[in-house]
């Protein structure tokens, strides 16, 4: 890979993990535990989903061709799709979602914040600085909601350590970097994720704690989102995202 | 419509009827209760999917152009779709699915017997003579089913009987004419949906009795699908059953 396939590939890794967990939040349209939560989560949605839009225009910038900010999202399958593990697995109930929110949340924050203070690539930079006014809301809300319910009642708390327990295993991927994730940063444009490693544990750890969470004790990580090896759930959520655009290909508003 | 128009027409609200529900109990495949139940109902989405396939031949030879077996189930959008509301429900639990598929056994029986005894149509006679093996297999397991779980245990008796109080309201459709059955049967090929009514509520008393459940007494009836006015579902089968012709438009096996 040249240095301009490694920004575009690296693009599509940001890109992508906003997009999907941002096409997730979105199923809870309509269907949220209460009204107000309904909406701030298609909040949260909208913002990841415009996030990603501006990743998808800057790779598609890089890319050239017919490659467009619609194209990326909508045309390719799931092999070429960069997205963490953790941002596809499905909604199962608010617990699940909103412990999903909360490690992608401070992964999110930490990523875009390296990059506003130490990338080399300008254009990065300004995405990152509108994304991380938007996901440090988002972080401070999902915070909020852990500890609420970690620390609420007896089954909203067996709720919430299943779903820590559950999702566990797919925060080691977070970590663990892909080929074009290690050249990035040696190039100067990507994040560091051995800094944002240390700082994600320890913002795990105490929220967890004053959540009264345990945080479990494997170290096993699921892996392969990153290398475009998906779980069973991908497929559907492609299907559903990309119906519109494949049935009425160059469909625009 | 002309009378080609209204064989056209009257061939996909036959075909898509067992394209749907095959699709929907195809959804089953490989998490059904137990591995016998989940083959059976795997067997039986594939002799639905079969016929639909041979009813959507023979639509396509008669529209011709660019109409095929695979642009038909797979490339239509929502509103051309002539399928009942009844068969894009959801299949919420192993009750729903069975009394689902028991109200729709009994009605698949009785228009295919239909047609193959007194259509003018042979092409229709035909496909009618393979399906009815098929459905008199199908409506036996069904309706042992329904028997099975309705004089069951008081748990599975209550998931049936609300199964069948939320799944009733859709089987009003079944006979209530599209302009289209009306022509068809005025023309002499389509079933009579008339005489199928009192021959499908005599089956369905006979078998709801036998499993100890209670007809509901309403008659309110939703309707739509058959003139393509489908349930919040529908948008979501489509999205998964069509994703692959649409991802990789003209593939064939």
């Amino acid at each position: 890979m040249d240095q301009k396939e490694v920004l575009f590939d690296y693009i599509l890794h940001l890109a992508d993990n906003s997009m999907i967990i941002g096409q997730r939040n979105s199923e809870w349209c309509g269907h949220g535990p209460v009204l107000e939560q309904d909406i701030a989560l298609t909040n949260i949605a909208l913002d990841l989903i415009g996030e990603a839009r501006s990743l998808y225009q800057y790779a598609a910038e890089i890319k050239g061709g017919n490659c467009t900010e619609d194209s990326l999202p909508f045309l390719r399958d799931i092999r070429e799709f960069r997205n963490l593990l953790l941002v596809e697995q499905p909604n199962t109930d608010w617990a699940y979602t909103i412990v999903r929110q909360f490690f992608f949340d401070v992964f999110h924050y930490l990523v875009n914040k390296d990059i506003l203070d130490n990338s080399n690539d300008l254009r990065l930079k300004e995405i990152a600085a509108k994304t991380i006014k938007e996901s440090t809301y988002h972080l401070k809300w999902s915070s909020e909601w852990v500890i609420r319910l970690g620390d609420g009642t007896d089954i909203s708390k067996l709720k919430m350590q299943t779903a820590v327990d559950d999702l566990w295993d797919f925060t080691g991927e977070l970590f663990i970097l892909s080929e074009t994730e290690q050249k990035a940063m040696d190039l100067g444009f990507g994040a560091d994720l051995k800094k944002a490693e240390q700082l994600w544990h320890e913002k795990v750890k105490e929220i967890l704690n004053e959540a009264c969470l345990t945080i479990p004790s494997t170290d096993f990580a699921q892996q392969g989102g990153k290398t475009g090896i998906h779980s069973e759930h991908f497929g559907y959520i492609l299907a559903e995202m990309q119906f519109m655009q494949r049935a009425y290909p160059g469909l625009e508003w």
